[in-house]
């Protein structure tokens, strides 16, 4: 066997270290990393395994070396910011529209490197030509709104609650109480999905119904998301086919625990069948809440924009969930703008090429007194979702709703809830009940 | 509308902090969380947090409790013991056969709570009822040694190496080297999936090709593992079947990556088609490695057998990726036995319900000096995976995977690595190259 190249084990940064290297935008898949290092090993010598170990390299050189051009493909560690790292990779190592495959290069096996003790990955920029092979939202936030009917406000939407328990007929009946009172949809929670309690086909139908009805009463146009999170593809699309075939106007999927190729196939029906997606994100915080391993959520923000969320939970600065204020907004500039600047830890200016807009979504233990300060952290262009907030008021959700509606309605017109409360006992209630709700 | 409960904001405790009870072995899903409460929040509060989020509990009292027996349906924390909290869940709770749903309801919004700083799933228990909802591995370890023709020692294998750039023909030939000189399979890397420089399917042909001159060379049986992780489950589908209609014995799937609802449809076909299935699991590291916050491996390990795993990855001890020696054994055990008893960190006694066993995998920075040690920690019934400890032999591929086999045929006759160089000059040299190697 000939003998061409060099064996034995070399230090990465000999290889990926490339102090002088300029990204290019159009050509290059950029990440920034926050690496803290294994005591002993110099940050440049970490940033450089995780280059190697994303692209071309291994710990020892190899005999395939020599049959290949591996210049071409490797990870250059360009820039050093701190504990901050830049790393550009070729476009070319990716698969086209493949979110696991991105993942896989550039988010895979470089969290559990001896070299780092910790690494998180921070941002990662696309070039315009790689986000174009990716569909991106079905309807987006412009034709959802024609759908809906709502022009100039924030949706409202409302979990049911108790999460779990509630019969078909019973879980139909808090949506009627709901939509009615004033929301534009209702929705499942993440967990809830075809258990014997609430079986999905038999809830499809009943809540359908109410949907119906509440159109009816109110002259409005309503959605419920039905959750057709299921154990496999083929069950989860079946679950959204059933529901688009039953009226439904949207389905809401559990991204991070069904998974990404599940995602890809439901984003196809969807665009099929005119369904909105709503993305929930059960289990992200497993690995975007610490501050020093894992990923950021805005990562997976501009992930779920290219894979097709017509809505992700971005969190509410105000509510039981974690997330900033500074976090919220820049997370609704990655869903919603046509070029989102840096800003925050938004390193790289991203420009998403023509894709359609996600509303950004905000939920969990929010109540109407949350109202303003919703507004003025993500504006119109928002979903607010009050699931025990509405749920929870003591006239029960069609008060719980109305108060919402209402308070809404008021800020809008210039109003302070105080003021809207006066002509509206149940936002009065409201007010009064949950006014000291702190988290 | 009816007033049929208590509005308002309830201590989590009152309801879900049950000291008193006894889980059901044969009814109950059982988690053990290690729980940093939020600064000024007691532990039995956040726990109960915890159990409340996972079941029938949200911020605030709801209209909705009047119409069901949550008693029936909610969770308890019934066990505390330093910063581990002990939970138990009505089975009923959950989906059968759905991994995404598990996900979504015991290890999805807990994590974002901020009633607790830091929060990590240690184990989960299932109930033998809930384990044979799932299908478990397809093959098996003892299936697969029948088809591989491998009894009585560990099975070899190898990543081609370098990880990324080589093109069809150049991959090909390195797999034919690799197998020829005594590997019993390759495996494509975890990053590669169906890229320009290496299109998918004409790998496939070039490689099965050389998998049958290897396999005539040798008079043994062969395999490579066809990573098949596509951008959606149809994509992956087909391409697990394109592998399986060319010949090939086995499929990889970045599982992580995939997610959970393409690999079940995954397992079904190569139920099917009789392919094995190779776990790969970029990724997990995100949130499986923080020590106070995520899931501990072992939960995920339990998962992939669940889900269909025939190989699944469990870390070195010894190599270039993390995992204690400790960490490696117990993943074993509950990969391979019919009943995982507590140890280390595995909380539960776990029966399996007679679901087949799946080879416990070790790979990232071995070479053959790592054998004795691999063997002890390991045992027989494993998959050993060199890459660069093949392929970076100073004399290629083919003297490096004689030098594996020859060492490890040896030291299961009794001969220390040393004897066996004696009368084997590859791995005399893979011993000088590699000796001194750490991680």
């Amino acid at each position: 066997m000939r003998r061409t190249f060099e064996p034995g084990v070399k230090e990465y940064r000999a290889t990926y270290w490339r102090p002088g290297y300029t990204p290019d935008a159009e050509g290059d898949v950029v990440a920034c990393f926050r690496v803290r290092p294994r005591e002993g090993v110099p940050v440049e010598e970490a940033a450089a395994a995780v280059a190697a170990e994303s692209s071309t390299g291994t710990w020892t050189e190899v005999y395939g070396q020599a049959l290949v051009d591996l210049e071409a493909l490797q990870g250059r560690v360009y820039g050093l910011d701190g504990d901050l790292v830049y790393i550009a990779y070729p476009a070319s190592l990716v698969e086209p529209g493949s979110v696991p495959n991105l993942l896989s290069g550039f988010a895979g096996n470089v969290f559990g490197m001896k070299a780092v003790a910790g690494l998180r990955l921070e941002d990662l920029y696309l070039p315009p030509s790689l986000v174009r092979t990716f569909p991106g939202p079905s309807l987006g936030i412009k034709r959802e709104r024609e759908v809906l009917g709502v022009r100039d406000r924030p949706l409202l939407g409302g979990t049911v609650k108790p999460k779990l328990g509630l019969g078909p007929k019973e879980f139909a009946a808090v949506v009627e109480e709901a939509l009615s009172g004033g929301l534009d949809s209702t929705k499942d929670d993440e967990n809830l999905a075809d258990q014997p309690f609430c079986p999905f086909r038999e809830r499809v139908l009943r809540v359908q119904e109410a949907v119906e009805r509440a159109e009816a009463a109110t002259g409005e146009k309503k959605a419920h998301w039905f959750n057709v999170t299921g154990p496999d593809t083929e069950e989860t699309l079946k679950r959204a086919a059933f529901a688009a075939e039953a009226g439904a106007r949207a389905v809401m999927v559990d991204f991070v625990t069904l998974g990404w190729a599940g995602v890809a196939s439901l984003r196809k029906l969807a665009g099929e069948k005119g369904l909105i997606l709503h993305f929930h994100r059960a289990m992200h915080a497993a690995f975007t809440r610490p501050r020093d391993h894992g990923l950021d959520f805005r990562v997976l923000a501009k992930l779920a924009r290219l894979a097709g969320a017509d809505h992700l939970h971005v969190g509410t600065a105000v509510g039981k969930l974690e997330g900033s204020r500074d976090e919220v907004r820049e997370r609704a500039s990655l869903l919603r703008d046509d070029v989102t600047e840096p800003q925050g830890g938004v390193r790289f200016r991203q420009d998403w090429a023509g894709l359609a807009g996600t509303f950004p979504v905000a939920s969990g233990g929010l109540h109407p007194g949350h109202l303003p300060q919703l507004l003025e952290l993500l504006g119109v262009d928002s979903y607010l979702l009050f699931g025990g907030g509405t749920h929870g008021h003591p006239e029960g959700p069609r008060a719980g709703a109305r108060a919402v509606r209402v308070g809404l309605e008021g800020l809008l017109d210039g109003k302070s809830l105080e003021e809207s409360a006066e002509s509206c006992p149940e936002l009065a209630r409201a007010l009064e009940i949950w006014g000291g709700v702190r988290f």
